[in-house]
Order: C-alpha cells, then sequence, then structure tokens
C-alpha cells in the first residue's frame, strides 16, 4: 500500500468519516416490549440482522472499492495516463488510486475472494464484475508489462508480482483468488500468472526442512501466521483445479506444521510469528495473525477431498482454534487487536476474520450451530458498526510486522486505508447471510438473547 | 419478577437513588496517622466492619423488603384486593407490590434463608418475623388457591408454585427456606407444600442419566450452574428434616455430578451452563452462576453428616472453587460480572455470594482465616457501598439466561429491583458479622493491612 | 522510611513535579517520514534511546539523591546538629533529610548497588563518588554508634541496623553493596560490618527447616520474594569476596527453595508471599515482589562459579521467570502494579527491575537479544518518562506489605519518595546503556519497529 497515497484521501474524506457511523448505545429490534427493564442497550446492534441489510452493506463496500480503485496506467516519474503501449516505459505502474489499493495485492487478493464469494451467496452479479474488470485488465496488460521488463529488469509495481514474485505475498492470496475465478467462470484465462505464482510457492519460497514455508527475515528460521494465509489456500485451490493430490498434501503440511509452530494449546491461540531459533519466546496473540490461519484451514477444507488421511487432523486443529477464538471475544462483540488483552483496542479485520470462520464452519457443519451461532452472530453486530456510509471498512490495523514488543502492537493505527479489512469483511458478510438462511437450525429470540435450535431431519450440524 | 412492576418502582426511586450510596474515595480509619503518606485511598471503605453497623445495614434492607413486600391478594384483572375467599377468582394472585417481589419465588426463598440466619446472628427476632407474616400468610391462602386450581386449573402466579411447580426455579429455594424456618420454629406448619416441592425435586425434573438434575431448554441435555442452589439445598435439609440417608446421597450425587460438568480446574471457576451435545462449548464465566454453586455446597455441608462416604469429596471441591474465586476478586472487592473479565462491570450479588461463602467456609474450619480472612473482609468493603439509604441493594444483575455470546453477558443491566441480590446480600452481611467475632483468630490493622492470626487454644481453624 | 519527613518533601516538590515529566503521546523520532500513516502515536518514546540521554538522566537521578540525602548526624530529641562525638547521645542519628532516604536501608543498599554500577558502565566517578562519602561517613561514624549502643542499648536509627541488624531488610542489601564497594575499590574498610551482616544472614535470621530464609511474621513459616533480593545476593556476594564455596550453595539453595515456593509454572510468575501452613493460597502477582526476585537471580548468576553443580538450574529459572515477565509487558512498556492485572496501575521500581533483568541477561548472554531486546528497550522508553527534570523517580509504590487481599494491592500508593525506584532505575539505566553499545548484535530500526539481528563473529548471545 503507497502510504503517501492515503495521506491524500485522509485528507479527503477526513471529516465525513466521523459522522458516517451509526453510534450507540442500541437497544435490539427484536425486543419489543419498551419497558422491559430487563433490556439493557449495547454497544452494538445485538439483534437478529437481516439479509437485505447485510447485502446492501457489501454492496457498499464494493462500490466505496470499484470508485477509489481506478483501472489505469500511469508513468510514475509524471503521473500522466500511459495509452500507448507499443513501446515499453520503465516507471510505468498501474495507478493506485486514492486510497493506495493497486490491482495486485494480497489484500486485493483477499479482496477478490470475498467479492467472489459475495456474488455466489448473494446472486448479484456486480460483485463478480469488480473481480471480472480487473482481471481483464490485467490479462490485457500484462504483455506490455513483460515487455517492460524485457527491457529494463524488474522494477516496483503491482504488475511485477505477477511476472516475477519474490515473495508469498506477492504470490498466494492472488493466486487463490485467480483460481477461484477460473472455476467460477469469471475473468479471462490467466493460467500463465497462475503457473508463475504457483511455482514461486512450491518451489522457491524459502521453507523448513519439513517443508514449511517460512522466512529469512527479520529473524531467520520464522514462521508467520500471516503465511498460512499466503500459502495455504493457494495451495489447497492448486489441488481443487488440477485434481493433483501433491497440492493437497502441501497444503494439509503447511497447515500442521505452521501450527505446531505457532499454536498454543493452553490459550487455544496462534502467536503472531516463531523462529527455530527461539521457539519458547514469548507469544504475541495478533488478531489479525490469527485470523489468517482460520480463514485459511477452512478454505483447505473447503476443497481438501473427504478422503485425505490428514483431513480430519487439520478439521480437529480448526475446531481448536475456532473454540480458542470464540472464548476471548470481547463484550462487545469484537475481538481484540491482541486478542487476550482486553485493554488492547478492538479491531475490525481480524474480527471479520473471526466471524468469517465461526459462521463458515457452522454452515459447513464442521461445528455447532447451538454453541457457535450466537457468537457470529454477535461477531457481525459488531462488524455492521464499521462499515460507513460511503463503504469504507473502519478500525482496521494497518500494516504490521511480526515485533517483539507489545507497544508496537498495541500502538499500531487503525485506518479505512488499511485494505486488509476489505475482503474479510466481504467474506464475512456473505457467510453471515449464508447463516441468516441456513436450514439447519431456528434462530430464536428468548429470554432476550438469541438461540440456534437445530431442526429435526434437516442437514445435521452437530 | 414482573419487569412492567419494575418500571413504576423506578419512576417511584430514580432520583433518590442516585444519592443514596456513599461514595469513595475512603480513607481507611483504622489508619490513625492523617499524615502517613504510605497510605492511599480506597475505591471502597477497607477497614474493619464493626457488627452494629453490619447489623443496621441489614435492617435497612428487611425493612425496605418489608415496604415494598404487601401482603395482600389482588384480582389481577382489576387489580382490587381480594377479601372474599369463599368463592375462587380465576385472576387471584398475590400483590407482588411496587418492586414485584411476590412471595413465592427463588429469589424471596434466598431472602427468606438470608432473614433466618441473619435472626440467628444478630438475635433480632424481627429478621424472623419478616419469614413468620409470609409464611402464615401461605399457610392462610394456600386452600384458596387450591380452590382456584381445582375450579379453573393451572394459573400463572406465586401459589400455583407452591401447588403445581413446573421447574426447579419453583421449587428448590422456597423449599429450603420452609424447611429451615420449620426446623428454627418459625412459622406455621408447610409439610403439604414441602411434600409437593420434594416430589417435583426427587421425581418431576428432568435428570441425566446419572441423575444429575438437568434442563431441556434452550439447549438439550443441559446443566446449569443456577440449579445446583435450586436442587442440592434443598435437598440436603430435607435429609436434615427427614434424617433419611437417600436425600443426602441425591444432594451430594448432584453436587459433584454438576462440578464434573462446570468446573474447570484451569480456572478454578465454574461455568454458567454446560450441554452434553457440546461438552467443550466456550465457558461464560457469570458470577452469580458460580455464586450459586459454592453457596449450594455451603448449605450442603452445613447438614450432610460428618460420616458421609463422599463428604471430604464435596469439601475438596469447595475448596477448590473458593481457591478459584478468591484468585479473581477485583482491585475493589467486588467480583466482576464475568469473573474472568475485568473489563466486565462490578456486580453485587455474585459477589455476596462469594463473600458470604468464603466467610462461612473460614466460621466453620473449612478453609483458612489467615488466607481467606481479608478477602471476605475485602468483599464486605465491597458490598457495604452497595446498600442504600432506603435499604436497597444496588448492582446486581437482572435475570439472566444461559447465553451463547458475551454480548449477552456484558450488556444485562444491574438493577435494585434484582431481588437476586438481597437474599444473598443478608446472608453475607450475617456471616461477616460471625467472622468479626470468630474467637478462633485476631485480626489484627498491621502495616496498612489486616492480618488474621490464629488465636492458640482457640477451635482451630487451618 | 520516615513517612513523616516525606509529607514535607511532598509540600516542597507539589507544584513543580507535575510539569515535570515529559508528557505524550509520542511519535518514533527514528521514524523519518512525517506523512506515514502507517506509524502512530505511542504513550511513551518508542525510539531507540542513545547513551547520552541515558547517562544525563542518571546523573539527574544521582544528584537529586546527593541533595536530598545529608552527611549529618542529629539529635533526633532536638533536630539539632551534633559534631562533638566524645560522649554518646542516646537520641542520635543520621539525619535522613528532606526525603527521608537515610544512609544505612535496604533501598539505599539498591541504591549503592545501582551508582557502583553506574559508575563502571559510563565511566564517570561521580557516581561511584556518591557511594564513597556515604561509606566514609558510615565508617567514621560507627565508633561513636557503638559507644551510643554500648551505653544506652539497641535504639532505632539506621546505624544500629549496622550494628546490632535483626532482619534481612537490615542486613541484605547494604551487605551487598558494601562488599561491591570494597571490590571496586570504593570507600574504606567496612570488614567489620560485612561479619555482622554475613553472620545475621548465616546464622541468625529465622529459616525453613531446608535452610530457605522465612519470616515468623504475618504469617508463621512464610517466605517472601523481597527475601530473594535481601538475602541471595549478599550471601553470593560473601562468597565472590571470600572464594568460599559455603556462601554459593547457601545463595543457589535459597534461589532455589524461595523459588520452588513461589514460582507458579503456569503463570510463569513469583508470588508475592508463601507460607508452609497454606502453600496453596491464591497468588499475588506483585511487580516489585517478582522484581527482587529476578534481580537477585542476576546478582547471583554473575558471580557463582561456571562449574557450581547447581548453576544450570539457576539460569533456567531465571529464563523461566523472564519469559512469564517477558509475556505479561503492557502495551506501553511499563508492567502493572499486579503483573498479571491489566487494571491495577504501572508501577516503576517493578518495570525498572524487569528492565534491568532483562537486559542484563541479554548483555550477559544468558537469553536472546532477537527476542528479549526490543522488550527491554520498551522497558526503557517506558522507565524513561518517570524521570522528572529534578532527578525524581516518579511511579513507584510505597512499602508494601506481604498481604492477603487485592484490595490493599491494588491502593497502595505511588510516590516519588518511594526510594525502592531509583536503585532499580539506576541498575535499568546502566544496563540499557550497555545493550545500546553490546557489539554481538545491530539494533535495526525496519518496519516501524526494533530487530536485534545477531552480528556474526561478535561474542555470540543465543
Amino acid at each position: 500500500m503507497t502510504l503517501h497515497k492515503i495521506a491524500v484521501v485522509v485528507l479527503s474524506f477526513a471529516l465525513g468519516a466521523a459522522s458516517a457511523l451509526a453510534e450507540g448505545p442500541y437497544r435490539n429490534r427484536d425486543a419489543k416490549n419498551p419497558r422491559d427493564l430487563g433490556e439493557g442497550t449495547y454497544p452494538v446492534p445485538y439483534q437478529r440482522p437481516t439479509v437485505p441489510e447485510i447485502t446492501e452493506a457489501l454492496g457498499r463496500v464494493r462500490d466505496y472499492l470499484d470508485r477509489v480503485s481506478p483501472l489505469r496506467i500511469e508513468d510514475r516519474a509524471t503521473g500522466k495516463e500511459i495509452t500507448d503501449f507499443s513501446s515499453p516505459v520503465k516507471t510505468a505502474r498501474v495507478d493506485d488510486g486514492k486510497a493506495g489499493n493497486g490491482i495486485i495485492s494480497y489484500e486485493m487478493g483477499v479482496v477478490y475472494s470475498g467479492m467472489l464469494y459475495a456474488a455466489k451467496v448473494t446472486g448479484d452479479t456486480r460483485f463478480a464484475d469488480f473481480v471480472e474488470r480487473r482481471f481483464t485488465f490485467i490479462a490485457q496488460h500484462l504483455p506490455y508489462f513483460r515487455a517492460v521488463e524485457a527491457k529494463f529488469g524488474y522494477q516496483r509495481g503491482d504488475f511485477f508480482k505477477a511476472i516475477a514474485p519474490r515473495s508469498l505475498d506477492d504470490s498466494g492470496a492472488m493466486c487463490t483468488a485467480v483460481v477461484r475465478a477460473r472455476l467460477a467462470g469469471v475473468g479471462p484465462d490467466l493460467q500463465s500468472v497462475i503457473d508463475t505464482w504457483a511455482d514461486w510457492i512450491a518451489h522457491k519460497q524459502f521453507r523448513l526442512s519439513d517443508g514449511t514455508l517460512a522466512r529469512e527475515h527479520p529473524q531467520a528460521q520464522s514462521v508467520w501466521a500471516d503465511d498460512f494465509y499466503m500459502g495455504v489456500p493457494a495451495l489447497a485451490e492448486l489441488g481443487h483445479l488440477t485434481g493433483e493430490r501433491k497440492w493437497f498434501d502441501d497444503a494439509v503440511q503447511n497447515a500442521l506444521g505452521m501450527s505446531a509452530r505457532l499454536y498454543d494449546s493452553s490459550t487455544g491461540l496462534y502467536t503472531h510469528g516463531w523462529s527455530a531459533n527461539n521457539p519458547d519466546a514469548p507469544h504475541f496473540y495478533w488478531g489479525r495473525g490469527m485470523g489468517w490461519t482460520v480463514v485459511a484451514m477452512c478454505d483447505l477444507l473447503d476443497v481438501l477431498p473427504a478422503d485425505h488421511p490428514r483431513r480430519e487432523a487439520v478439521l480437529a486443529q480448526l475446531r481448536a482454534a475456532l473454540r480458542g477464538v470464540a472464548q476471548y471475544q470481547s463484550g462487545s462483540g469484537f475481538w481484540h487487536q491482541m486478542i487476550d488483552r482486553n485493554d488492547s483496542f478492538l479491531e475490525t479485520s481480524g474480527t471479520a476474520m473471526f466471524t468469517y470462520a465461526i459462521a463458515h464452519a457452522i454452515n459447513q457443519g464442521w461445528i455447532s450451530p447451538v454453541v457457535y451461532g450466537p457468537i457470529a452472530q454477535a461477531g457481525w453486530a459488531a462488524l455492521s458498526t464499521k462499515i460507513d456510509w460511503a463503504g469504507r471498512v473502519e478500525g482496521s490495523v494497518v500494516a504490521t510486522n511480526y515485533a517483539g514488543d507489545q507497544v508496537y502492537y498495541y500502538n499500531r493505527p487503525v485506518h479505512f486505508a488499511a485494505l486488509q479489512g476489505y475482503g474479510p469483511m466481504l467474506l464475512a458478510g456473505a457467510e453471515i447471510i449464508k447463516l441468516m438462511q441456513n436450514p439447519a437450525f431456528e434462530i430464536r429470540f428468548e429470554g432476550r438473547t438469541y438461540d440456534y435450535v437445530p431442526v429435526k431431519g434437516a442437514a445435521a450440524p452437530r
């Protein structure tokens, strides 16, 4: 994300943003008796959400992203649009717009996956169109940027992540989205970039001796929770696309290998990072960091063959992680920036990932709706306050390093320009729509709270 | 509790209540040197309480309850008093007063037990008179309501809980109080209602296969911490009354059966509810929920024969629970609504139950005064700020369901009309009086804190 | 500490103190781009400290202590200076100055050790001069106070702690400092008081049956975390001075014996006190209490022979304790008064001891700079805000008893007159200077945080 650009967008939107969010305290609209003293107020709209209102909110997010993400090539030296693609310009790049979002990045990869999922769940093709237009734009301009690279070598800029990726951040989330678009029949054939990213993930990214995807900086031999998402879903989707077992095996090996390092069974949480040199370091339970792990496990299980010998191990690990996460939900439905620290701020992107993963696991029949339904619903109550009138997602922490002290983590800024919150918000909203429509249980408002009661004879959730 | 009635009482008392409570910060009156910079201020009156001031405060609570709990039968269709009991009126009921307290309810059951205990400890018969008048009123009007039931069938209303109970809430706490009154020679013979309630508890309430009292709603096959109190003390007192071993065995079986499901040894706390379908659900450590468990264990041990083969097991469980509770006392002497969550509000009824149970266990010689005396005393320092000038007990959470998300629990209202706080407050105050009078130890104010120092040769507490 | 005296100093300094501390929020001066929206503000100066600024701050502390700690004998009955030492006056004492600091106390013992360490690290002899002048003063006046004692018997006052000590508080920290001064060639020969203190610690202090130093009040057979420091470093330094193994064995036996009672491996923390009569009492994780333990273990390991058979056990215990401490650092770099309670106040003296111990263990190669460097640096960022313009150390909790309830611990006052914060602040500052100068790693500011990267070929820290 180009933070210089963000500065501009801040100036433009700063006044509007403050008044954009619905403000509590909220009364539960499902509680019909205004004189009921057993019913108080809530910091979030604790109530049953409706499908139309979630759909409308997701549309607002989509339209905002569309508005601030231009499809335009510019010369970054001059800022002028490039329209003549006959001769390569060294400083050509995608205009990343006022919000600095770009078109090829891990954050946008999650956005694409979120849009595809929202299209599928709502049936509204505008979500898919967002992806289609951008993937078509990528396909159209890839030859041009390949020519730039042939003439001038590797340059900084979004397209070069697709031409010569250098990290999991460059590869994984985008690869996942492109494969999904292809399987959904959205957008053009991008097999060549799939191959490039697959090659990076499979053969070029640094790994530990047991095959776990890892980093050498800032700590040697280290595993990041973030890489759970940057690695595992792409491997899983490559298996999904090709039907080849090796991809699934690698995805599972990574899911379990990373969990072995990052998951702490005493807290039920994943720490942000781990290094082979210091395996017993203090833990930093960063919300979004753990968010990546549970979304990635969902992604893996969604496509992992039912007969895979380690499927049950992955499922058990996801259940343990979701149990851990659920235990730490705050009294407002959000999770905290540091999951185990209730004096750290309430954070949107992590909350969105947890809400998605819990709701998804219920909808897939992996965990109990009785236990987890109210938790997912409360998560959405929180999230719903963070989509402003303009479709901006507020309250997500900006890019965050695997760091060594709590002062860093506690004091990271939050900003609507943190694109990391948008994809998870789309995923969470779409999954909550499915939850509200799930025929396997009834949602009853009784005793001033919500009971998820299994429906006999319906597809059996636990 | 009739919450429509509560609305009325709120309007009447709202202005007065705010100014009623003593407000901190407090200086410790036992610290005599006003210039001692090693002595700060406290959010509660951290000091040695005196017996007269506790007694006076309990009297205020008694008089308040007496004032707002009329002994009057009315026609709920018209609100008019019924004085002619010759022909049954279908809509007859006990006037439950401005505060909605009624005369037969689990909350009033605890109040009766608290009044009886305060009478015994203070020797002030006005506490027993409160019970005597109400139990006499019940005995007088039972035939009338039986006639109503014979003619019109089961109706909603307090008397029907004694005629045709339908739940542990209808039966347990009232049964306990009526047996205790009888053993203390307070009030008329109510053997017929004892039999009705005993029959419900022993034979009609749903149970798990091992005999543990349970519920089928909202979750199937579920155990509530609340039912520890609604079931175990009544069973124990029935054993006490009859001398029959079967009641004690059932009480012990329930105490240990519920503990096996609800107690988490890693935190030392009881979760609010448990379901056989989802035994590994996230835990909700609701204060009052756990409060019921420790008070009930005290009640059981008070009457369980010394030679009962599982007495030591119950005692060990109580000790473990009190150790767990003590570890979570807040810096103001209160416990939080969610015991393990210091960003949830400070709650009175749970604090009262913990303070009672800890002080009682000390006074009975079950736990160390050295360790637990200061904790009980600090609990009372907190509670003493919650009895207002009019005798109202402030800060207790209203009726609370076994729910599935923290947003519900965190945002339950507190209200002086929550009768659940009154019985525990009477119990706690009476027990602290005993603690202050206990000859087994001296309470020394030294180093600006309190040491409970065993007195050699006195009855030996640990 | 004479708290009457403190009252005076409060009146004199009260107005100045408020404006003395740099106030947040702070921007990181190492972040050069003022428009970087990925960089927020911090409650403390989260940045790389420089050696000159630490050195200057320590000098301010030294000068403040020098200013408020007169070298003067007075008649406490009249307040008048005594200059004629030919005949003993019963009420003679050292003037303990406006701040009540005195000259012989455990708090001053830590200050002397801190000054000696600051002198060694900075090369600035003024730190050693502070000690030299006071130890010379002690040596000069010892004969006089011995004459007072001979004539009038034991009196209250600093000198009598050196003549006829009655507790570990009288003996340990002073003994440690005097031995260190002697080994550093600072001050006169005080072997006679070393012998007196050594005799108390070795033979007269109450001990448990396994030799662990213990107390009989307020709880019988009790071990205090504070005594870890009051006992172990002195024993270790006596071994260091004499070369006799028995002292080391006793020091190690105490370090491990106290840890066995006070350390809880489930939290990684030391509880404040433990009694043989109630070994399973609830834990009170008081910050300074645990601070004493980790500083004392550092002190022991600094001088314990490399071939001592239990050296590895002590080292393992220190590592476990520092891992536990690190896990609880707050989001502002401080630790809380109650380490595990984030709603208790942020406390200076404990933070200083933890920061010292972590930085020292890194510098000695006992723990990883990669893991612990950022934590120590964050601790200093916090501490640096607590040295005011006048050199006063703010925010340390006053003298604190081994108590039985959280209300006591939470509500202890903090005060710049709490001398317990000064020695640890000097130690922490000096150790952070060494950390900044440590050639074994580079400190890189990257990704808006700090990486401690080992330098190949340098003395190998883990």
